[in-house]
């Protein structure tokens, strides 16, 4: 099975509201709920390419309750979440019906003590001894330290398991150290971690700092990727347009999914820029239209050239 | 025991942020949640003065199930909710740290369908048996008839149990018609009622439409009242300064708890006014301060003529 882990798991609500005026009372005409968290997300679409999953990271209170149950309901998800006193977070996002805008409300989420910890790595440990690779998504909650990737990627490595990493900040640049196999920065956490705005420049500055592959999302203008066999730039056959929640998420779900099939990497790209742009036009935010995506994967184009061997 | 009907209850959640921007991500510093709907916000007041409250309305849901288990927690509230297949409703609180303003975001509740309101008038006729007074406030979920609050104060009064009723718009039109002992309209709900923006003439007017009494609030100036012993204007000692939030269900908590311990209107109005006025200087929104509460009340100033017996 492949792993992810959200250490910072959600409750992902969505408002729709006629018009968002700060200050006012507003009507919520449209309530919707599912379990997020960026390892969550990919968990989903991996299930979705029919792979068989795990979801690990952590779970409390009445929130996290509900988080569970969801998960119960996904198809070829396994629910090995770690439980811990402090409630899971939810997230709120607020959609302007006049303008299609998004405000977004972001719980910190619980505080996990040292004990919580040791338990979740301990966990993890168990997980890795049967998973073909791992994928470690998003934020920390408060009280994770702040090397906590760098820690799981090194345990991976240990157990022979490929790792993903994608986040940001502070536990990027520490967890990259920490020779990663992929990591999937977007445009500004690239910039963020290596001082430079020029991708390609920026992409190797990544590698260079310990990253087998460095697989950097450029938004619409697809992904660019520098690895040991190559360097290539996968561009979707159309600008897409629509919404790009959760397109990063299904970005890394492709790289990882087609890590496991040993792919060769323009195939990996070419899968992730089409899972990407199916999700950014799929009509609910974070899913992705099957058709769309097998009609995209032919269509994408992958330019550059591999390593001299 | 004092009964409060609450038919949307609801989990009062408020974020702290630092400063709230439409289309923009914000990282939520401070999550309090608590049971709400006003009519458990009367209840828990009622309860803090050292009255017996049972509370009703209808629960479902993961969010029905934490408002129980807060509920649990109040001293003195006993929960008779009737379990519903929707969801109970959140609210959202945004409040902006820079300015100190509330964005209200609050979800329309459960759709009750027409068994779950036979079943929730079954139980309503069961409690009114040991009621000493009833309380029905606040707006309707979907699916409840919008006479509900007319049918629910016939009842109260075929069992003898004096009824306060404090809603708004077509539900307290219809209810009002049913001559309910009690409505503590504000300003605003008044004047949609009578078609009156001159407090006076207008809660006369409401008078005439049915109820035996009427208690307007007028913010910061007080509480004013028309009943059958007389007409008062209950003014507290000073311009009250803080957050309105709660301090019209204090006000009605003091009216209930004044009525069935059989004090006359005076002495009713400066108790409301005395709860409402410690309501808004409370640091905490919708709790009051004991202390100052009893030190208001001493110092609320009561005007007006009983009627010529």
């Amino acid at each position: 099975m492949i792993l992810t882990v959200t250490l910072n798991t959600a409750l992902d609500i969505t408002y729709r509201v006629r018009s968002l005026r700060p200050h006012a009372s507003h009507r919520v005409s449209e309530v919707t709920e599912r379990p997020g968290g960026k390892g969550v997300n990919v968990a989903r679409v991996l299930a979705a390419l029919g792979h068989e999953v795990t979801v690990t990271g952590f779970t409390g209170g009445a929130t996290g309750r509900v988080v569970q149950e969801k998960l119960a309901s996904v198809p070829g998800v396994v629910d090995a979440l770690v439980p811990v006193a402090g409630p899971t977070r939810r997230t709120v996002a607020v959609v302007d019906g006049q303008t299609g805008d998004t405000t977004q409300l972001n719980e910190p989420g619980p505080t996990i003590t040292p004990s919580e910890w040791s338990a979740f790595q301990e966990a993890y440990e168990h997980l890795l001894a049967s998973a073909s690779a791992v994928a470690l998504c998003g934020s920390l909650p408060p009280g994770v330290p702040v090397g906590a990737y760098a820690g799981l990627v090194r345990t991976a490595r240990s157990y022979g398991v490929p790792v993903l990493l994608d986040t940001s900040g502070e536990p990027l640049r520490r967890g990259v150290a920490a020779r990663p196999d992929i990591i999937k920065p977007n445009a500004d956490e690239l910039a963020e971690l290596t001082g430079s705005h020029d991708p390609l420049r920026a992409t190797q500055d990544a590698r260079r700092r310990g990253a087998a592959a460095v697989v950097a999302s450029l938004g619409p203008r697809g992904l660019l990727a520098a690895t040991r066999d190559g360097r290539w730039h996968a561009t979707p056959p159309a600008p897409v347009r629509g919404n790009p929640t959760g397109a990063g998420d299904s970005a890394a779900a492709g790289l990882l999914s087609a890590l496991v099939e040993h792919l060769p990497w323009p195939d990996r790209l070419a899968r992730a820029t089409a899972l990407s742009a199916a999700t950014v036009q799929a009509p609910v935010a974070g899913e992705f239209d099957p058709g769309l995506y097998e009609e995209l994967q032919g269509k994408v184009t992958v330019t550059g050239e591999a390593s001299a061997a």
